[in-house]
């Protein structure tokens, strides 16, 4: 009966010393030790399956590359790809179990990938788990290998995949604001600087406006994806290359850009300054914020279009996607805009946190990036669940209160401004004043004092020329 | 065959029209909409049992209260107290499935409480899941209720068991600290001041220093949970009290004392100004940032301590928790210090994101509540897995390098401070440049210069008088 | 001509070698390489008055105190006090010259201020400047002291001071609001929550809870005050109190009391940790960040409520203070919350620049307190202007657009709420669609339904009942 | 000597009413208001001279592109050129008053430079202050224009040259480590990896990486600074060129191009967007915490490098730039790495002062980009006055301490890893743990085991494949 009990768990031995390791375990001594040294947030690493992934293509591109050097036995080799070629095609991520948020630069994720792929590979070759002397995690699965140079090009890989996502959410998005654009090309309405009535647009253009600001921010994204594809692997510990093969970082790289099918994958020039330096990390967490800040003003923006539905602006509709209240019957809330900035707090929370744990780094590495990509990854994927549920819960069916926006646009005082360059700036503050004071119409007032005539008026007040559409002539 | 797909849900109704419910689940419409309308983090209000419990609480409270005051029919009164009772005791948790990133001010987690409190009570009236008629999520489960006085509210009392949790940790960490106080009492060093050596101190000063920050830090902690007491029950909608009982503001807050164990619970004074403000999370987020800067920097010390073995600091040992490296055999990192200074680093962006959360309140309302809200928690729960872990895994098994200590020690120019009363601070400048550019200590050469007698030199010098232990007496 | 150029400058000397120092200088050679050290702002210590005033009380206590104690020659300690009393009446701040920002845990701070009363102290003697012999900047001005405990002593002296200031100019705003509230007692309205139509509640509610807001801001600001009186004077260099005297904290803390008005001024329990700690600057940025998120919330209202004139909310009217517009005449933008705004942000900017230099401290001083002294300095002084401006130049003027007012509130469907208790959720949803889709009133639908009579409709809609003024009664 | 009293004013009036301006003042009543009404940081316009200089700029373009339609009369247009002209030149700048802490969306700014510029030219044309029949501050200064396409058009090229200084500065420290690569690429140390001793490494190549990194930042500055140059100057008040002539826009920017003389200068596509959207201050501001989170750690890594000097690293020694203490005479404190991580933070709490700021726009403009402008000159000026003096005061003074290195390089446990490849992690584990154990060294341990010959050994520690400098061949 104890030996039922004892036969549960394997031993293993590591620098601490025995520990006992669940039998059917695929991970090993030094992941067990971290899932007990980090109870921190229950969330492991699985969670990320980019992530684990991308783990897996890095140690297959590098037992390919070792094999083909002749480092590595043939029958490892072959066993550990087809071990990597099993978890990419989604076997195993349960076994990924270290937490997210980890001391150690990333040490135990990168031991929990070398356990995890060296005990499958053992099962590849019909071997017990545990028989390391046949398929070694460290000296097999991470030849040549420091968690140095293999944990941030893991993360590379993933978060090049996370902004694809995020790329293709906001081409939705985008997409939503430009149809919005067209269907509202000829609704009148009065702009708005600094919450005051300002001078005329079309509700067209300002939907245009969010489509041309996303496009904006998707091509500063592709830029700064561009140098995620800039990587360290090679430099083991702290770039020095110590323990790889002169030939092995060239190998390693061209299978790694053939796996992973990023072609522009490349070394960094300076091994030692690209194992210390997050700064990619920090340039990606930047513009992720800039993300954030523009779908956050454009979310507020689309709340207070739709403030009402009697004591608010009222230009727009959104659709009710659910009951607003628990006290207010019929009330309908503007509840996807409001989850979406709540998304951009988050990332530009998380932008702190990624400013932090780089400002933190010390000498040859930086110990933080596991908080980094954590902080990145969540980013990534809420923002493009957000791009997503604002395109599809909300833009799509926004609808325009034309009746609305044609009485304003009538009663406007903002008019005022297109007299301007006829009667100048000192007359038409005064029309303006007396049309606040009296609630009488511009025009009204500007032929009561003769200062144009009815068709100069018109000329003046032409939709084109109000929107910039058409603009006057001599 | 169409019957057992069509008895699998059940048909409710809300304002947005019809919607299928599972027919197994308690939670309803509002809910199931919500669920469908939030997909952005994949985790559920249940991942924070304290808030679930909570929302139960407060429903009890309001039961009792009606039900005394005659508003709530007495057998859904004492349903709804007996369904609130089972959650509160872990029942149904996973009910609670909208996601802990929401829009809507709380609404759907609020709806989701009712809805699944409603057709709890039902079960235990032997009545079907949906008969609205007997038990209502909002004219019974919510009676006198909004979502904008019991979420809060519910928010508050989580907290306070959270904050609660997180200064029993503390306690933890600070007791570890204290031991090393006492037990380093007399390990004499040489404190540091900008990294440079300054003037001696014991090292057993040095962690008691550490053991009184955190102490100071709770006396924090307790000051702001106060402020969580201050509720706005009562207030319904925007703090009006519309549709609650004259009476049921009093009898709800002393049921909620009395059921939740804290007696401080008070209402606030101006419901209006309770209903749209949130700077109590400010104020809880702005400590926790305080606690986590402060707990950082001991990490960040405790780092440099250690520092080495051979080319750093080397006064301390960390216990070794796991092997450092991959590729670098033998080394031990300071991983748990490394995982506290990273939470630390979410803890500081979480407060951002509180605070961008707060600054978005508009009129009557924060509709932000929701991230605030897991803002906050995650912060707490992870502050205090980190104080446990860096006590229990860390501090406890800290031992110094009493040699390292001694030598260093004695070698220091920074002794030269201690001189300066009797021989002014031109000349023991003069004596500290000459013991930096030949390495000589300075008792020698301060004999050598006959500046002071031996005598003099080692009253001076005394250790009690180095360590402020016992000061210079004329 | 020669000499006279010889004679501008008088040779000083310090740890680096000679240097020149302006002949009329007061300051002297540290001072000299520190400004030449830390060209960086352009911004002197002479912009914070408060800073060198507070300078002058410590130096002056400590004179007092080593005077009494015989460790100062009866002569010089005389002459330094006199050299203080004088700055603290305003003169030679111009001689402080040292940047704002500036490296040295403020070492150079103290420096200049050691050399201008030490120079100062010697004309009071009749002596030249830079006679040390008679009175040194280090062996007399700073006897007793260390950088380490005299610069935060000030630095906090200086902020009781500001938060002063700031709280006045609190008292300023909270009165202004509270004025507004009684004018605007009887303006009926309907709050919003989330942006869209809630239920009612008086213009005078809206303003009182601004009020009772910055009042919670303010009990906020002083119990963070009382943490600014615990001071580390007498630990010297680290907290050892090495070279000072033991009675020398006793009388220092007692003369500086006296000094400087503050009766609560306490001396730290645990000098190590509180020459390390910079926790309650990290409180006091804290609370400043909150002041911020709450005056900036309640500058998003106001330009909210007086958004328009015609396409906004347009219920109240922020008085005009200046042209809005160079391009569209009679515009009137509101300039002042917007400054109020834009002063919010910089202080949660500001907050963070704290945090992130409270998190650099290492082991036994935190060597970047000129940048929280600076970051706090300026957050406080610009707040308390925000509030003044904000109160003179704002609220006071407001007006309310009571016609608008009214209409919008007899329009409202938000009214529907009201009749939840009499017919249910359910029927006051069906009421508020109806009247939402045919634009009709509320009582109107009600009674074409029967679903009240005309009296429980008055009842129901009385506007104690709407505005919670008296409640509902069985 | 009343009429002395009257005649130093002049009566201008403006939307308000009437206002009494200095006679002698260039500027006129919208500045006074300004001034007044924004008393906030008592820092002017005028400190940022680059700012004055790009609006007297962007006048003259318009006043030539105006004239060269016909539009401005052309006296005016030539005065107008001639008063632009001699501001650029460095006249009247301290006309320009306004607060830079200010509300309004950069109106006053704009007032500012178009009143100082109408009586400037007035003055040209030998005109009185005040004569604005003869020359308009807003029908002739301000034609074609408005605040919200002139203001960040200045912005932008202001901060144009502010990120040429700093890319200068850039350039100094770059090239200054980059010397010290050079001299130091024979000093053999020790890596480190988490604080801990990992492998060798030269220091030489330490600090090449800082030069590396510097560089890179650098092109992450030039890529955003190329963003600068898009423009929607010509779009007036919101985007829809409403009142400039439509052959204004390309003559203006040709014009601006010119007198710039930056030729990349464009207009924006999308005009409406352009003038609300202000994400590239967002992205700028990304980049400048970038710069300071690098230059940060650069600095803790110099700090580190030489804490001691004998109970510290003390690899190297930083220059003596001024004495370190007022009490602990001898005493060298790393001061100017000190006041750079200051200036970090400063500027890493900007970028949140921007962050929310550019969250805080609304509809068609954000009214808070002077805070956003003021947060990017100040960072910007701040990070090139530390570049600089980190260059010019520190690195190029660092030396190394050849012998500390070298005895910690032969002592170092780290050398193992060099062995794994030929016997294997588990082995060099084991000699690691002796080593430490026994402080014996690792040769000798390798040899006593006979775990590899003394030739083996040579070859796997040899320098250049310890370094990287050459690798390993079979």
């Amino acid at each position: 009966m104890d030996t039922s009990v004892t036969t549960a768990h394997r031993i293993e031995h590591d620098l601490v010393g025995d520990i006992e390791v669940p039998a059917e375990a695929y991970y090993g001594a030094h992941t067990a030790r971290a899932r007990d040294n980090f109870p921190i947030s229950g969330v492991a690493i699985s969670a990320r399956p980019r992530l684990v992934t991308a783990l897996a293509t890095v140690k297959q591109a590098a037992a390919t590359a070792n094999g083909s050097l002749g480092l590595l036995p043939e029958p490892a080799a072959e066993a550990i790809v087809a071990a990597c070629r099993r978890i990419r095609a989604g076997a195993l991520h349960e076994q990924f179990v270290v937490d997210v948020i980890q001391g150690g630069a990333g040490t135990s994720t990168n031991m929990n990938a070398n356990e995890v792929i060296a005990n499958l590979a053992l099962e590849v070759l019909g071997r017990p788990k545990g028989d390391y002397a046949t398929v070694h995690p460290l000296d097999h699965v991470n030849l040549g290998q420091s968690t140095n140079d293999v944990y941030p090009t893991a993360v590379k890989l993933a978060l090049d995949g996370y902004v694809g996502d995020l790329l293709a959410a906001m081409d939705e998005l985008r997409e939503s604001f430009e149809a919005k654009a067209v269907e509202f090309a000829d609704v009148l309405k009065i702009g708005r600087t600094q919450l005051q009535d300002a001078v005329p647009m079309t509700l067209g253009q300002e939907f245009g406006a969010y489509a041309v600001t996303i496009g904006e921010d998707q091509a500063r994204l592709r830029e700064v994806r561009m140098l995620l594809h800039e990587l360290n692997l090679g430099g083991t510990a702290i770039g020095t290359a110590l323990n790889a093969h002169p030939d092995y970082r060239g190998r390693v790289l061209r299978e790694l850009a053939a796996l992973s099918g990023i072609e522009s994958l490349t070394g960094a020039a300076d091994l030692i300054e690209a194992t210390a330096d997050v700064g990619v990390f920090v340039q990606l967490s930047g513009v992720l914020k800039r993300v954030a800040v523009k779908i956050s003003k454009i979310c507020n923006d689309l709340r207070l279009l739709s403030s009402g539905p009697r004591s608010g602006f009222n230009e727009i509709n959104l659709p009710a996607v659910q009951a607003g209240s628990s006290i207010m019957p019929g009330k309908v809330n503007p509840v996807i805009p409001e989850v979406v900035n709540q998304i951009a707090f988050e990332v530009i929370g998380n932008d702190l946190t990624v400013t932090l744990a780089a400002e933190g780094g010390q000498l040859q590495l930086n110990a933080f990036e596991p908080i980094i990509a954590n902080a990145l990854f969540a980013g990534l994927e809420h923002l493009a669940a957000g791009c997503r549920t604002l395109a599809t819960r909300c833009v799509r069916g926004i609808t325009a209160n034309r009746d609305q926006l044609e009485n304003a646009f009538a009663a406007s005082i903002g008019l005022v401004t297109a007299l301007n360059p006829a009667i100048g700036y000192a007359s038409t503050t005064a029309v303006a004043n007396e049309a606040l004071a009296t609630g009488r119409g511009i025009a009204e007032i500007v032929l009561e004092r003769s200062l144009l005539s009815r068709e100069q008026l018109d000329t003046l007040l032409s939709t084109d020329r109000l929107t910039g559409r058409r603009t006057l002539t001599a």
